[in-house]
């Protein structure tokens, strides 16, 4: 048996990151990789650098896209309290597996000195839920048609998973792999974005409306996810060795244009995103003879890369 | 903010590792904790020594339960893999983000030195696909009501997250966080067991029927879940530094009972674990204002404990 060629076979079912499909297969369902070598620059946005977050680690670069039209008056928050650089020497405070990467103030805990919390700054310390909003019929909506478990519907806008209830005329972000969201305390205004937490398993759907989703990470979750589990309560560190300390964190607005990454993500309302979800709910090749014919919101990976050089796109 | 509260708040909804409810919030939801606490012991059962697979990492040990009633060839040539100590100095050798977290042999990869492949022994060098299996009316079926994406219907029979199509009358183990698979090659019979891989991220139930389930994680998967992420394409590890050794794999039941772990996996026909479920799909408390009222069967951590003492039984 050969492993490599059980890799290669479930990267054309299952990743972005796929080796082509066998030669001996001329009929089998294109790849991601293959759809997205096809797709048009106009498919394509760059996600605007007011809402991207760099936050540097000692294993590398996380970066977040912030989602203003869902929680604005959070991204607002979070931006102040990253340019009055209120998380520059923080840390990873928690990771409960199959669950939440969760970080903020270490001395903000009941382990922790009182004495010792970081002021917010000129940041708010509470602000309104934001858990949902008004659908507003003027922004992108792409349905699945694959049903959902949690709500009435699901697809997404904007580049972010979401689901709606027409019943109530509201929609929220979906606490998918890989979103962040806002830590909070009992009281629903209680959040101001200076804790916040990526979703690192099962996406905890029961969270949905009931927390606030400040974005997505676009870039860097390998780190937030690999990070040892705390062995304190809830996924906790126990001891200041364990945490991983937060270098800094930008808002990629205030680098230098030489210095910001040039991230582009595919649009969730263009035609190669309907196809890389189509080839992925319905795969069928020399591996997958049973496609599963139905596809879950929080399965679909959003593409990411870097802007190709000029050349490349024509 | 104290962030401890939020970690408390948390807890009530989502975790097992939960707090007790907070005072003023006499109709919370019971948790599973306190739940759990007013469990009958016959509620628990002990896996078949059998069917339990100690796999001892550097980091800690890693408990698996074998799903013979699924998988019965897999889960024979396995233990004799694992008698023959096949896998005893072999590695972790791919870790796939939000995908799997796979081990076996880093030689049987196009990267690996052919020549060093080690020998599968008496063990079986290929098997019958067993992906699905008829639906069998004598063992348990605990269906849930709330509808999956991917399935006719999910639920749960003896211990393991499982789906059914009564339409062809077949029943199958679902890929949920921490199922144990068989990795393959392309031909479906080329699976043996000597390479498995665990899922660490949402649940890819695109892979349901088209690859064999041995089992599940139901202790370490804190280890599985957390190693560095591979580099190289599907995760791969590039360098043999890289890899995690497997120190040693046993059949729980070739060890003495001293050696053995006491664990108990809640029966997922119990009423304990339906109250379980009930609560996390309809959480209410001081922190939840707004239950989900479904809940995927992937969202749902079936209770292991070690076996209380005697004492503690009464």
């Amino acid at each position: 048996m050969h492993v490599r060629h059980i890799s290669a076979a479930l990267a054309v079912a299952i990743s972005l990151l796929t080796l082509p499909a066998a030669a001996d297969t001329p009929k089998a369902t294109p790849t991601a990789k293959e759809l997205i070598a096809k797709s048009k620059p106009q498919e394509w946005r760059t996600p605007d650098p007011e809402n991207l977050l760099y936050m540097q680690l000692p294993q590398g670069r996380v970066v977040i896209e912030l989602a203003p039209d869902f929680t604005p008056l959070h991204a607002a928050n979070i931006r102040t309290l990253v340019r009055e650089h209120y998380f520059d020497g923080l840390a990873i405070i928690r990771v409960q597996d199959n669950f939440v990467t969760q970080w903020g103030d270490p001395n903000d805990d009941d382990n922790g000195d009182k004495s010792k919390i970081k002021s917010l700054g000129t940041a708010k310390s509470k602000l309104p839920p934001e858990y949902t909003r008004t659908v507003d019929s003027k922004l992108p909506w792409t349905p699945l048609p694959d049903g959902d478990v949690y709500a009435p519907q699901a697809g997404f806008t904007e580049g972010f998973p979401a689901a709606r209830d027409p019943a109530t005329g509201r929609e929220w972000l979906t606490h998918c792999y890989g979103m962040v969201g806002v830590a909070r305390d009992i009281a629903p205004d209680s959040g101001s974005g200076n804790s916040l937490y990526a979703v690192i398993g099962q996406a905890p759907r029961g969270l949905d409306r009931n927390l606030a989703i400040a974005g997505r990470v676009i870039e860097g979750m390998q780190y937030l996810s690999a990070f040892p589990r705390g062995t304190g309560p809830l996924g906790f560190y126990t001891q200041a060795a364990q945490r991983t300390p937060i270098v800094s964190v930008r808002v990629a607005a205030d680098l230098p244009p030489s210095e910001r990454e040039k991230l582009q993500v595919l649009r969730t309302d263009s035609a190669t995103f309907a196809a890389i979800v189509e080839a992925k709910r319905n795969r069928r090749d020399a591996f997958y003879t049973l496609p599963a014919g139905k596809i879950d919101v929080c399965n679909i990976d959003i593409p990411v890369r870097t802007e190709p050089a000029a050349s490349a796109q024509h």
